[in-house]
């Protein structure tokens, strides 16, 4: 069973798209001007599932989503940004347990069915007098979830580019309590949750859409950050999504697992690995069909709604790495195995020389044809097609005459594709990445302070 | 056997320190301007021995001179830069071939006797009508051997600064003939082959010592090249080394591997491992004493010597990585054995986070902590101290309160310093790389041409 040609169409809201949901981002201080606390909330309680870095070194709201997350069930997620709360010891296992046991004092829930993220600088303790009155702040900011989706599309445009580059200038903060309360815009909604977890993020990324499952319509929404932060630190990489679809916590775990195998996992903008990585989903169920079980065939048409869904997230994610100007995709096709064909378009997303290559719209196969040759794979280069966009740059493991400009050309659009044939099988893979800029290294580059 | 505190000292001279070898750098017309085409001689046939790049892609010169190599036994070595020679096909391969073997007829040897070195743009066939004049103008400058490494001497001051920038303005190339025929300075000696397999490294590398073994003074000199080229590609490391010491081929072989992994496979600069690495070593055995085979103690004192001539052109080569403004040394300490203590080390030394925070002078430990946290090692994040030169930073996995000023001085020295205690166990190892700045950028996101 899957997903039928028209049957999934995006829509406003991103996660108040769905019924039942709530969001809210404010300015609570940890950054100076720009939003910093979000919180998304399930007017009932919704099956829940997580995936987490593969860092040994964990921050703290990592570990205690990892425990919250267990139980399978979630009322509402708290994230703020500007700080990772990130190797502070137990004060910071203390400080993310308290911003979980706040959310859920207010919404009457236990402390175990709130997920924490956090992302910013690492080895500092969060400011928490700040946290806790943005906490009380973002409550307050929720509003009605009724109203969520349609105060969000109003807000934003088409739900995505919204009021455009959230790096501009803003000034001042302003005057708070208004629900206006800083130059991020509104308070209330998907939107203002996207802004709150934005670090050197330029847009904010959010999605949903609308599909049919076991007969009924339902929808699943998400927002995402990608890489680095205004105090320069951690490519940390947040997502959270909901649904109103009813997923048991086992399928909708294996959903997860799945799909940021096939998403998230393939994005790479400069190899290292956060300690705050999590992606959440929660579950609430409100468009009232059976739930779906793991060996329940409806699963495989969720799965292809969620992989829609974290595919547009990834994507807006490498996009907008740390000073990119284009997003490129790796594809590596005629593999013996996907295993195979993924470890070759890492190695060539990964390599500094490509990237670079590509942000100098230079046609510069040979490295990528290098990259392949170090990521460790077996294969036979004098078998290796390379094209540029559509223009074919090497065939059979050597230069072939091309057009200079043409291959120039499909270097200069906004996303540019690598496409590497091994002819050594019928697997492929495809992995996302961003060219490497001097705006990288001007971001990274900066003082802490 | 070990050398004796002040037996080793450095000497003028480079690869032509030793007896019995004469070098030459010329301009040949593959580079438009700088010398291109580089020639070792040994008088008398020389002990071989050599390692390559692991990349799968290897370039024509690779295939040549591995074959070449396997029978212990080199005469010379001839070298360009300007084209890599590689993914070129069967033609390349030949190119290759003509190449050792008009150095072997000048010389009267086999061809098998000559290794071939190249570094450049890749998937370009190299101009052979210029690479045959050059080599022949490059033979012509060789002079005799008993001369070269005073000229060189006299050429360079020190034998390692010498004139200063090779990326300085030069002028145009002036007539030939004479000499001194481009802005390179002269064509004869270690300094003139040192400045012909440059490609954007911005100062030659060499280096030359003096040591006693079984009862004989003898000499051990090297050249090498690092990272990227002016028409930018790939970071190919060549280095080439010459002693008058008599070593038997396999001995020499074992030290040559043994060496390199402490010493080349220790740097990184961006991560890419190129088509054409190489490093080759040729031992005369003038110095006149017994050859050390094997198993002789004395294999520990070139073994000594070696791995300080090594280190010192891996440093220099780290140092003067593409856009670096400072050698960074990544030393991992009280690791369970040296493969976690290296997998480590590595880890951090080849994050491009780590590398801009230190070139941002930003004391950002948690960055090293959580290189090391996705390095793949098993550690305790809760053991883990960190220094960033003298200054303690984090103590047992979390911050500690230290002074900005003192850290933002450590890591605005030339040479810096970061080094982790795991406290897991005594082992360690140390990794070299530079810092990553704009200038990488602007230099790999050029065109080609």
């Amino acid at each position: 069973m899957t997903l039928q040609h028209g049957t999934l169409k995006t829509v406003a809201g991103g996660v108040t798209a769905p019924a039942g949901f709530r969001a809210a981002g404010v300015h609570a201080g940890i950054k100076r001007k720009r939003k910093d606390v979000a919180v998304i909330v399930s007017d009932v309680p919704a099956a829940a599932a997580a995936v987490f870095t593969t860092n040994k070194v964990q921050a703290a709201p990592v570990q205690v989503t990892r425990e919250h997350v267990a139980g399978g069930r979630l009322r509402a997620v708290v994230a703020n940004s500007g700080n990772a709360n990130a190797v502070t010891g137990p004060e910071g296992l203390a400080d993310a347990r308290r911003m979980a046991a706040l959310v859920a004092e207010a919404l009457g829930a236990a402390p175990q069915e709130v997920a924490v993220a956090s992302t910013g600088v690492i080895g500092v303790r969060l400011p928490m007098d700040k946290v806790e009155a943005g906490i009380a702040k973002a409550l307050a900011a929720l509003g009605r979830s009724e109203d969520a989706a349609a105060a969000d599309a109003a807000g934003s445009g088409d739900g995505n580019a919204g009021s455009g580059h959230a790096g501009g200038s803003n000034g001042d903060a302003t005057a708070n309590g208004d629900g206006h309360g800083n130059g991020d815009g509104p308070d209330t909604g998907s939107l203002a949750a996207a802004r709150a977890i934005m670090t050197t993020d330029t847009v904010p990324k959010e999605i949903a859409v609308e599909f049919m499952l076991k007969g009924r319509t339902v929808r699943l929404g998400g927002i995402a950050k990608g890489s680095g932060m205004i105090h320069p630190n951690m490519a940390t990489m947040l997502a959270f999504l909901t649904t109103d679809a009813a997923v048991a916590p086992a399928a909708l775990q294996q959903a997860l697992r799945r799909s940021a195998q096939r998403t998230y996992n393939r994005i790479t903008v400069d190899g290292d690995t956060s300690t705050n990585d999590m992606v959440v989903i929660m579950a609430n169920g409100l468009a009232g069909h059976d739930p779906v079980e793991a060996d329940d065939p409806a699963l495989a048409v969720f799965q292809e709604a969620l992989d829609y869904v974290n595919t547009h997230l990834a994507k807006a994610i490498a996009r907008d790495g740390e000073g990119a100007t284009k997003l490129i995709e790796v594809r590596v096709e005629g593999a013996p195995d996907e295993a195979a064909a993924l470890q070759a378009a890492r190695a060539v997303a990964g390599s500094s020389l490509v990237k670079t290559a590509v942000y100098g719209n230079d046609a510069n196969w040979g490295r990528i044809l290098a990259a392949v040759g170090y990521s460790g794979i077996d294969f036979d280069p004098a078998t290796v097609d390379i094209w540029i966009g559509d223009v074919a740059v090497a065939r059979r493991g050597a230069g072939v005459a091309f057009d200079e400009a043409a291959a120039s050309a499909a270097l200069r659009r906004p996303e540019v594709l690598l496409r590497v044939a091994l002819n050594a099988g019928d697997a492929a893979a495809t992995v996302w990445t961003c060219d490497l800029t001097e705006g990288y290294i001007n971001i990274n580059a900066s003082y802490r302070s």
